[in-house]
């Protein structure tokens, strides 16, 4: 028996924010000075580290457990399954339902929940519960449904990754053009003729590190004080990432038979172009070689960093073809890895 | 190999709040209009139904993460085992960090990173994350904490339940003096001379359930409109609760050979007395037998409803003999059983 995705899903808001679209907002240093900057400078300065050229909302009546009901109901048709069968729902988010226009999060009942109640799923021996564990949420979701399948306890597990950043951005932060919304959805299974998980990586760093994402106020002084936002140090978080991500793909890869040559694709969480590459390439330098052209699809360009919706978003676009020049054929190897908030960091080693 | 609880601990907040100290409240019903009765009449009715004669609310300038650092490291501690060997924090919570006197959640670092950071443990193997599942949360880690054991993923895992409910009542509501302040963990461990887990049973109610426990505005309509409470159906979650949660206890027995004579003691989530008490009479009446005196170990007059933090809380006070006429030996079969929101009702069937 193997444990394997049996089936993708997404769902990518319609709505497009350009970049052009942050032209008349003011923006402001952490210590509450304004950048002296213009704001097409900074726009231009953002794209070129970033990546990111645009960027998806929800729309204004939809909520993160509404994105994620659609990723889950096309994962569920694309695995041609029972939505019956299911055992557990596990969902990752970090922010709960966050209301247009308000600052309350709400996750009760919890997001898994919701998404069961809008499939109509009647067996209460599907367990909805849903996970926090900053961007890796999804491949952490991944994870525990491997221990559920592993240890026996289920047989087939949806797990879901959306979120709505468009509703815990401060305006007056670069960093907002960063963050999207969006959802992803994958059924795990026990399977005899699909992939398999080879190994998995995971760990929490929760000294110093603890606090390098975290919610706090506007960096405008004229802001609601008691709102807070999604807050990030920006270059701790790049060396963090680079020194703990390359390291945990490497241990995950080396805990498995197969080389670095074997790797066809690499999906990792979409935080940020500039840091995903330098990345990706540490990882190689690791095994002495260079990064291998397409080795890393990539969707931040257009769909701009939507946590731990990012890699199954990914996933399900290469599945169906719709990312240029990036495929997955059966027998694949390629990596999961993500970083972020907790500071958690994890990774997935997979055989398609 | 057995998985057992080698180790527990509780916070209960030293600030105790009265039921005399609602007096001065203004109760509405959900429609808005102002409940006839005088407070004493209110305060009365709801200690004969709940049997909560007082709460515990944590200082002012305590959150949720911070009762369970407490309640974590007294764990640790009575297991006698190196933090430092604790492969998974998993930490069941429902609202987040809530600051005193603010609305917005708190949740990012994730709760159990706070945890670990307070706790000061090095590992970063020991995964930290949290569990959103309504008042069955703690319940529920511990089954993850199984999942992982028992798949070879972890050895030693500490499962937390807390939550500061007195951030999210609405003092308009009379139900607001059910909820409480307070935060238990155990440490769930691969052991060959402790306890062991028999069996397990968890389910969702996802259908016309979904709401019984929501997230909602106050009942006084001059309260800000922005701000949601917690808020329940209490005669549809009584209903419900009494049709399912004996039926899962039953379930979760009969698929273990210990008969229904050798349970010791049945840990029920604290909710309401009267609800407690009939769930566990009806569990017997399905044996056809009368509930054995002394078998329901409470404290909910003492300590309300404190969601995640009762059972633990209540395993942890009969363990170290704080509960009068309560003691657990060695070899003595107990249940664990709890509903909420979700809904969610699960049981753990134990030998300790």
């Amino acid at each position: 028996m193997n444990i394997g995705i049996i089936g993708t899903g997404c769902y990518v808001p319609s709505r497009i924010i350009e970049n052009s679209d942050f032209t008349a907002h003011e923006f402001f240093n952490a210590d509450g000075s304004r950048i002296p900057q213009t704001n097409t400078v900074i726009i231009e300065k953002f794209k070129s580290i970033t990546g990111i050229g645009e960027r998806r909302y929800a729309k204004d009546h939809q909520n993160t457990s509404d994105l994620a009901f659609f990723a889950a109901e096309s994962a569920i048709t694309n695995a041609k399954i029972d939505k019956e069968e299911l055992d557990y729902i596990i969902f990752a988010h970090n922010f709960g339902d966050v209301s247009f226009g308000k600052s309350q999060a709400d996750t009760v009942p919890t997001l898994a929940t919701r998404v069961k109640h809008h499939l109509e799923i009647k067996n209460p021996k599907c367990v909805a519960y849903d996970i926090l564990f900053g961007c890796p949420g999804w491949i952490e979701g991944v994870i525990q449904a491997k221990a559920f399948i592993k240890s026996g306890m289920a047989k087939k597990c949806l797990v879901i990754g959306a979120e709505t950043l468009s509703r815990v951005v401060d305006r007056n932060d670069r960093d907002s053009m960063i963050y999207s919304d969006g959802a992803g959805a994958a059924i795990i299974a026990d399977t005899d003729d699909g992939g398999s998980i080879l190994a998995h990586n995971s760990a929490t760093y929760a000294n110093g590190e603890a606090n390098y994402l975290f919610f706090g106020a506007s960096y405008s002084k004229s802001s609601q004080k008691d709102t807070n936002y999604i807050k990030m140090y920006g270059r701790k978080i790049y060396e963090f990432a680079l020194t703990k991500v390359p390291q945990a793909m490497k241990d995950c890869l080396d805990s498995t038979d197969i080389s670095i040559q074997e790797v066809k694709k690499i999906f990792i969480h979409q935080a940020n172009e500039k840091m995903d590459e330098a990345i990706v390439k540490r990882f190689y330098k690791l095994y002495a070689l260079e990064m291998p052209a397409d080795i890393m699809p990539m969707s931040i360009e257009k769909l701009g960093n939507s946590s731990v919706a990012t890699i199954p978003t990914l996933l399900d676009l290469v599945k169906r073809g719709k990312l240029e020049n990036q495929r997955i054929k059966t027998g694949d190897v390629i990596i999961f890895a993500s970083v972020g908030a907790g500071m958690n960091v994890n990774a997935i080693v997979y055989r398609y």
